[in-house]
Parts: C-alpha cells; sequence; structure tokens
C-alpha cells in the first residue's frame, strides 16, 4: 500500500524523527511505498490565508472554507497545497508523527491540516465522518510526549488519552472519514534509557506489521441517507 | 483589571474580528485596560525552533521545553516571545478569540500557545493545574464555527463541543493554572443573517459585562503536596 508520513519535529536528532525514519524503514521492508512530508526540512508554511488562493471566489472577502471549494474546483490552489494534497489523496494509510505539545500537534502540523485537508475534496456539505472525501483511507497518530502513562487512563491525574485527542482522532481524521487506528504513543521519552527506547522502536515495527489486524477506534456515523 | 486578547483570523473584515472589536470597546468601557495581539496583523511566527533561543543550554541537540526553561533563566528567549509573554503576564483575564479550524485554534494561534507558554515561567515539573504558573489569572475562548448548535450536545452527532475542546480548555489553560471560564460560541455564523450576528454580539457584551458571575469550569486538581 502507499503511506504518507506527515513528520514535525524540530530537530532531527529527536527520538520522535527516529520513530519516523523506523517507520519509513519497515514499511518499506515490507513491501509498502513510503512518501514523507518532513514538514520542518520543507519550511512548511503553516499560515492559512487568502494567498493560499490563486484566484478568489470573493476577492474582497475570504471566506476560507468556501475559498478552498473554489481553488479545487480551479485548480488554483497555492502549489504547495497542491503538492501536499495530492500526497494525500495518494496514501491508503497516512500517519502523523510529532511530539504532543499542548494535547495537539506542533503548530506546523496543525497549519497542514488547516491548509492541506480541504474543504470541497476532503470534506464538505454533509460528507463527513463514514460520509467523508477520504473514506477508504486509514489513519494513524504516532507521538512522543514528556508524561508518564500512569498519569493517564482513568485513575491518572490527566484522564484518557484519547480524550484529549478527541480533537485529532473524531475532531479531524475520523471527520474526513478516514478510518483511524489506536495511536502509538511513545511515554516519558526525554526521560528514558537507550534500551527503554530502543524498546519503543521495536513495539513501533511490531504494530506496523500488524496494521490489519488492528480494529479501528468507534466514531459518530451519519446515516447514508443524509447525503 | 488587564485584558489580552490573543486574536487570530485571515480576514480583517469577518464577523470574529467584529468579536474582538466589540471586546475592546465593552471592556474599555467598563473601565478595564485592553491589549490586542492581532497575530495575522503582526506577521507572528508560529513555527517552535532552535531559532527562538538567543543563547542554548544544549546547542547540538534542541530538547524544545529545556530550551524554553534555560531561555527564560537567562533572558535569551527571541524577542517576540519575550513580548508576548510580558504581555500575558500582565494580564489578569486572556481572551483567545478565533474560528474553529478542525476543533481547535488556527495554527498561527497554536503558535502562539507552542512558543509563549513557556516551561519554566507558564508551568514547569510539578507545577500544572492549580499549581501551575498563571495561577490567579482567568481564561477565556471567544470562537465562532459554521456548524449549528443542534449537532453538539448529548443529542449531537459530534457530542458535546467541550468535549472536543478538551485540550485547549483542560490541556492548554487549565493546565496553566488559569481559571477558564465557559467558551462564549458564535454557532453556524457564515450562515447567519446579519440580526442574528447583531444578537451574537449583544450577548457577547453582556458576557464580558458579568465575567465575575460566571463559575469556572471544573478541572482536575494536584495536592499541593505534590509540589
Amino acid at each position: 500500500m502507499n503511506v504518507l508520513i506527515v513528520h514535525a519535529h524540530p530537530e532531527p536528532q529527536s527520538f520522535n524523527t527516529a520513530l519516523q525514519s523506523t517507520a519509513v524503514a519497515e514499511l518499506t521492508r515490507l513491501g509498502h511505498t513510503v512518501q514523507v512530508s518532513d514538514l520542518y526540512a520543507m519550511r512548511f508554511n503553516p499560515v492559512a490565508s487568502a494567498a493560499d488562493f490563486g484566484e478568489r471566489a470573493n476577492p474582497d472577502y475570504c471566506v476560507y472554507a468556501l475559498e478552498q471549494r473554489h481553488g479545487v474546483a480551479q485548480g488554483t490552489l497555492a502549489q504547495d497545497i497542491q503538492d501536499e494534497l495530492a500526497k494525500l489523496l495518494w496514501c491508503d494509510l497516512l500517519i502523523l508523527n510529532f511530539p504532543l505539545f499542548w494535547y495537539s500537534t506542533p503548530a506546523i502540523l496543525k497549519g497542514w491540516i488547516d491548509r492541506v485537508l480541504v474543504s470541497g475534496t476532503v470534506y464538505g456539505g454533509k460528507r463527513f465522518y463514514n460520509l467523508g472525501g477520504l473514506k477508504g483511507k486509514r489513519a494513524l497518530l504516532s507521538l512522543t510526549l514528556g508524561g508518564q502513562e500512569a498519569m493517564f487512563g482513568p485513575q491518572g491525574i490527566h484522564g484518557p488519552l484519547e480524550d484529549l485527542l478527541k480533537h485529532l482522532l473524531q475532531g479531524t481524521l475520523a471527520y474526513t472519514g478516514m478510518s483511524v487506528l489506536p495511536p502509538f504513543v511513545g511515554w516519558h521519552v526525554p526521560y528514558l534509557s537507550d534500551a527503554a527506547r530502543q524498546d519503543i522502536l521495536a513495539a513501533w515495527r511490531t504494530r506496523l506489521q500488524s496494521l490489519d489486524a488492528q480494529t479501528p477506534l468507534v466514531f459518530p456515523e451519519l446515516s447514508p441517507d443524509a447525503l
């Protein structure tokens, strides 16, 4: 299958970056085709603005989602958005690989979401959740954080990590129609021994070998009559 | 009191921008002092990177939060971060005013959070939630979205909006120690009549007049012994 890894870490030597390169190696070894969008290396522009549209539906007043629809219809989206959108539509599996910043992605990856998940292709009108434009694809978060696993979950001070990630798991990935696999989480990373980090990389390879056996998370569904 | 409004909308004529200017006018009329960080107008840089640190704790390997702590201690954070951090520490009330993009802030505002909420001042070690560095301040989201209110809440397809905003309400604002007031939400904005928009602005003025009567949301608390 075709895999797009969107990677966003400011330090090329980071353990998070090792998760990305491990995924490239393991998925390639398994016979898959992999593309990587390394957003820091690309100096990706994360700021959604009127400059994203070569031609405007309304030159005097920018409603971003409406201009996205117009840009899709006319083929006038900015080139960097078109390039990323082509990769997204090409892939069967999207992996977002990032360090958790404030229970979300770093801003550079948030900007990839804002600019590339365009209305008109990815969603629009009543095309969302199981009727979304990316139906048939799978999505997977692979993330690292400083917190310990015991601080999350029913007994943890923060509550379940998946609740804090609902905006991404449900509100972004599932919203577009993708099947969302349970996140792969590297806990407590800055404080781990090298051996413990190697264990995480091994667990990551195992996850990537067994994608077809993993049950997607459950999210709201629209009736097909909604269209 | 001192109020900082951090505003992030790409269209200066937008209704969301009218929420911001209405807040400035109403809060000033009530005798408060207001500063605005209009991130699009400022061309704020949202990308957290090693370039944020004039001097490095570790020049060879950037752990962003550790460099933040070093930058705070040495006074060597990038000037734009220092400027925003000074406004944040000055304020008694922080208002984040933005259009909802993928159940979160636009990337330019996510980058303000990533870069300005620095470890060492805002949080760090066991200083979070009720022990956080911004204890004593209040925070309020004012946001606009296209969705209708009926699509949220217990009967709605998406579930409660506050669940989708948990990463911001709990994971960001409450995490820093701030008291978080219930969000002010402008629903279904692109589809409203001008009269309906005026009603929202009136409701916003009323909210701003009655801040002291509003009960903050409830979030996890650490025992003071945790420190």
